[in-house]
């Protein structure tokens, strides 16, 4: 298990490479809710989203040899542009395998970091085929976008910065997807934490980690159906174990709950959130009776909206 | 003419109404223009716009028995919730004239205050008798948006703290509607600033302050056609003095280069700007080579934005 020493090394390394988000509140949404939200910006992230962090810290990790060979990953989304943009930042070459279904703003984005795409159907299987298959040829490492030990550590560091930024955090909320945030968060929450305790919220549309953790074992996805693009994957082995230790529990959320909880913190907060980041939140509101006049932290995950598709 | 020592106690007034809002910067939009910006985020002030600063200092300035009898403006936008909630706050009668064309988002808002919203026909001459039948019948006073020395020097603390906060800034920009911000900056950058000059950005559709400025003398705007529609009002007989004396220049900008202005905000920064706060930073784009290496700072009005209603 990851140690704290562990977590104060990667802290340190991937510093210079990240922004240290900040946090920010709102009166009205705290009246709205009774309680006390404290948004961790990672939307205010380089290339707007937590992922820098684990993408930098898997990049760091690596070997001199291994660097020398590349990185691959496969994404339509934030992981893309995250090891794009770590890869650039520290010389290193990367192949981002992406869905040809991917939006074109998240393809220029990963271009103008200057890494190569490569476009594969958008199935899970060729896209982990086509990895495969460069990582091969190119002797390249892959990076994992939520079930590798690196980046789940990288991304605790999000974690780290919300419970030294805010006194007296009561609990942590984040989005659910493949599972790398929240057991990130829940390591920092562990180890840096005076009885913080972590909550994920998950699309019902996408309830894997939900069911998982009731089932005490994985039960991957079947056709998600989820308007929180970030969360349609599933959790894996690395992150699994983790998240049922030290996460307190998964609520779920409908549709027009993550929707609506986007809307208000755009509307209120005047920041853009993506609708992964609105799940925490959504759930937070489903539940506020049971947090009245606690000290909550959200990790507001990415900023990466497709403008000209927005659900209002 | 306003002191400084006249200033610095409009500073301490507000200060407990107002959010001292923070700075923001993104080094992708300073590499793009060569420069360094510095994003005074008014859209994070109370309400969602500097107008709450002015209207605060105007309340805050009223004699007791002025008090008691209340406050009536008319306006279509930000200054109608400034008003509003200046004066919940301040336990203080507002009576808001709107015009039937005013988004109902604002409505909503101005009422959700406690305010009391009378509508009017969408002229500016309805409007103006509208308010002044309700100022004689309610004895209450009468509050100008931008043309009022109260007002003015409310705004000018966005400012104070803006020079405060940022180092060594060589300019600083605001959008030009009705000239209350503008001048109110203008005065802060005089008495506050170490050489720091003003410049304002006007939609060439709504250019009244750049023709009043080079004629000398205020030229109403007429059927002002821009998006920014908070800068669709003319410089009045108090606010002009002040620009003519303190303001360096006003650029104009098309409203293909606002929309522009304000969607790079929103992508690369993810925070929600209105479209008025998006001109000067157009203007900026618009003579960066003027401005290589400088450090800017740019006040962002506001981020009351009808998200059912977007440019892109």
């Amino acid at each position: 298990m990851t140690t704290k020493k562990d977590l104060q090394e990667v802290a340190q390394r991937v510093q210079k490479y990240i922004h240290k988000t900040p946090i920010l509140s709102s009166e009205s949404i705290n009246e709205i809710l009774g309680l006390h939200v404290y948004f961790k910006c990672e939307n205010f992230q380089k290339m707007g989203a937590f992922k820098m962090r684990g993408a930098t810290n898997a990049i760091l990790s690596l070997t001199n040899n291994e660097r020398a060979n590349g990185v691959v990953t496969h994404s339509s989304g934030n992981f893309a542009q995250a090891v794009a943009l770590a890869a650039k930042k520290t010389n290193t070459k990367a192949i981002i395998v992406m869905p040809t279904s991917a939006p074109i703003i998240k393809k220029t984005a990963v271009l103008g970091y200057g890494a190569t795409v490569i476009d594969c159907l958008p199935t899970q299987k060729d896209r982990e085929k086509t990895a495969e298959r460069i990582r091969l040829e190119q002797g390249s490492t892959f990076l994992h976008p939520s079930n590798q030990i690196e980046v789940i550590e990288g991304n605790a560091t999000a974690g780290i910065e919300l419970i030294d930024q805010v006194d007296q955090l009561n609990a942590i909320f984040t989005p659910v997807g493949g599972g790398g945030l929240i057991a990130g968060t829940a390591l920092a929450a562990h180890h840096f934490g005076d009885a913080i305790k972590v909550y994920g919220g998950e699309p019902s549309g996408a309830d894997d980690a939900y069911r998982s953790l009731k089932a005490g074992y994985i039960i991957p996805v079947e056709n998600p159906k989820t308007i929180a693009d970030g969360l349609r994957t599933s959790l894996g082995d690395v992150n699994f174990p983790i998240i049922l230790e030290l996460v307190e529990e998964i609520f779920l959320v409908e549709e027009d709950e993550i929707i609506a909880a986007m809307r208000l913190v755009w509307e209120r907060m005047k920041i853009i959130i993506e609708p992964s980041s609105a799940v925490p939140l959504a759930a937070l509101i489903k539940n506020k009776d049971r947090f009245k006049n606690r000290h909550i932290g959200i990790i507001v995950s990415g900023g990466n909206v497709d403008l000209d598709n927005l659900p209002f």
